[in-house]
């Protein structure tokens, strides 16, 4: 076989087969094969696709690349991703309820990229918090105490991640198979039976109309269902922030309110719904039924709990978080309307990087993050408001110009009508 | 503007502006574009191709990344490309029979590449012969003698030179936009008002089908005409070697014969053809008119006069050449029929790299080449032979294998009937 016919043959599109696409990736892994070549190959499968099983071989490939986690309770076992939004806490609510409800969660997890935040970084706000475990004790982690989470190191699926910076390089990011192959291979490293994916579709997520987001849907679903897993694709709307507050400490202090049975905002009502799909399905009962499995947990503490028993066994001191301030930066910028009339948010994924230049994110892999400062959103899609009325709250421990206060005000338009909206938009079930 | 960015736009086929081609290529020859991202955006080009004003714009980048020269007598001056074939001396024949009607050449040559001659390489089996030619002697040979040959060095369009080494490794040379502008770009080097193209088209053309050749034609066509130029497209079979010879001093013999008015074999045939659409053209004389005028210069040595002229002013012994033997390799082995019929070659492109494998082309770029070596072609297309005859002979300096001469035996086909065969396929007229 030889890389550069190979390489031709798709970009002549033409099928390659099980063999070759093999050949070609252990080439590249093994340095026979350039990234100049590689590159012009992902720009092939960019445009001309992969096939279903083109698919699964080279998500395959891609998981067999390194290490896997191997799980032995597998009937109660979820594994759950979001593609990204600005202000989704999701998995840290998630996982309290499901362990509550005697459903583990054993969960690799990222560091925030672009607009959207990282669930690492919002767990280390929490002093102490540390996501560098062993495999065993993550492992025995998750299996006895039903939640446990890790950073996706480069043990597992190393040539997704180095695919994945020549990608970012190279113009080929936006395909819909090497999106599914490269999350679904991550997925795939630990032997979770069910697999729930939270997929965002608007203005501020990848996907932006929902003809894309079904597209990628499907192909989750069909690499799931070819590797043996039970999944359900959940696809969401992303055009305005999840729940009231966009920034690491504020999203803890905001999913602690929520486990407390103190707030119940759309945060909160999304997970409710992805808990709930989860929940009927393993436990054989009714969508109702799992609703209420939902509300019991919040009201008796034991999510709270949960959540507490969680932070603590990964070296998190709950309760120096829990002393100390909530809101303690420097500055708080109100942004006001200055008509009256319904909320829309406009480009919502600017709010993500307006957190990112406050230093709520990183520009540079080093940077360090400033857990303290956000946003709080106060007013809602379609909440009604009077001229002048506060809509936003931002954190911050610099002073801000009025041109960066203006473009804060410049993405919340005041409409004289609601404007449509669904928060979740289709779902595709086990 | 950002390399990324624009590389993703092609990649999802929308075009690029003057402005984003000349960033690109700008950064890439600066180094701060990387050859992953050059390959990455090659393979988009190659996928969803260039739309006119992108080829116009891309094949100006390429020749504006070197030097230009420039001629003073532009109403008497052609320019001559073979997209390249077996036995191909046409440029040869075509410079001295032009020159001897006063039309004057100078002509930027390449080594052979792959299983086609190259001009220099023929000519360099002329003792003595250099094509390491000031630019100053280059043009001046040219303007007073009417022809001149210099070797495509680096000093012109050197960035079409990186591109294509990079396309070659890359799986991206087949693209006819990428082929038309690398190719043009050259051919615009010098200011030759007149451009004649002989585009080769069959299984040992890099164009296989006529359609393929149709297109290319026309995009060689519409750059000419954008960059002001007179130009002429000839798409002409590939489906048997040109003329009765195949290696470099073979042909240089093969060209003196017919500049001696001593043979007139189809390679004759088809010069005689383009030259007289040159000089239709250009002395505004009908056709017919211009075959007389090649016949004339044949008939009166001074076609011949002319390629003496021309060897000798670039340092070429002729007439050491003239005085050697014209066959002097080791062995001689026949290649005979074993059936009566007609005769048809079968990709007539390994007759091609049979010479290279004696010896005669480069297998690596420093390879030293047996100017000797070659096979002639005794009988053609569509002649009519008997069993036992003797179809081609192999000149070699090494023992070749009845292996070897098998598979040299398998690319002649003996028919029952005549097959198809026109030599000149289409024209796209000045």
């Amino acid at each position: 076989m030889n890389i550069i016919q190979l390489i031709e043959k798709k970009g002549n599109n033409f099928s390659l087969t099980e063999e070759e696409l093999k050949f070609l990736f252990q080439e590249y892994q093994e340095k026979r094969m350039s990234d100049y070549q590689m590159s012009s190959l992902l720009m092939a499968i960019k445009i001309n696709g992969l096939n279903e099983e083109e698919l699964f071989i080279y998500t395959k490939i891609l998981l067999d690349s390194g290490k896997t986690i191997t799980f032995n309770d597998l009937e109660r076992r979820v594994d759950k991703h979001s593609t990204g939004g600005v202000g989704d806490k999701v998995s840290l609510l998630l996982a309290p309820i499901l362990a509550a409800n005697k459903i583990n969660i054993g969960k690799l997890s990222g560091r925030g990229l672009g607009f959207t935040g990282g669930t690492i970084d919002k767990l280390e706000s929490i002093p102490g918090f540390n996501v560098d475990l062993t495999l065993e004790e993550f492992v025995s982690n998750s299996q006895e105490h039903g939640i446990s989470l890790i950073g996706a190191t480069s043990e597992f699926a190393p040539l997704d991640k180095s695919i994945y910076a020549l990608r970012d390089v190279t113009g080929t990011v936006g395909s819909l198979e090497l999106i599914a192959a490269s999350i679904m291979s991550k997925k795939l490293v630990t032997n979770s039976k069910y697999i729930f994916i939270d997929l965002k579709c608007g203005s501020a997520a990848f996907f932006k109309t929902k003809e894309e987001a079904l597209k990628a849907a499907k192909l989750f679903k069909k690499i799931g269902l070819y590797f043996g897993r039970k999944i359900f694709v959940m696809i969401s709307t992303m055009e305005q922030p999840l729940g009231n507050f966009i920034g690491n400490k504020l999203e803890v202090w905001e999913t602690i309110d929520i486990l407390r049975n103190e707030t119940k905002n759309d945060a909160f009502l999304l997970t409710k719904e992805i808990a709930s799909y989860i929940i009927a399905e393993i436990n054989k009962v009714s969508f109702e039924e799992a609703n209420m499995l939902v509300d019991k947990v919040i009201e008796d503490q034991s999510a709270f709990n949960k959540f507490i028993e969680w932070i603590k066994i990964q070296g998190g001191e709950i309760e120096v978080f829990l002393k100390q301030k909530r809101i303690n930066t420097k500055y708080i910028y109100p942004i006001k309307t200055s008509s009256e009339g319904y909320v829309s948010f406009q480009e919502v994924d600017k709010l993500g990087y307006a957190v990112v230049d406050l230093g709520g994110g990183r520009k540079q892999l080093h940077d360090k993050i400033n857990y303290n400062v956000g946003i709080q959103v106060l007013k809602k899609t379609n909440d009604y408001v009077k001229k002048f009325d506060e809509i936003m709250l931002v954190y911050s421990d610099k002073e801000l110009s009025t041109k960066f206060l203006n473009h804060l005000k410049s993405l919340i338009k005041i409409e004289q009508n609601k404007v449509p909206f669904e928060m979740v938009i289709e779902t595709i079930v086990w």
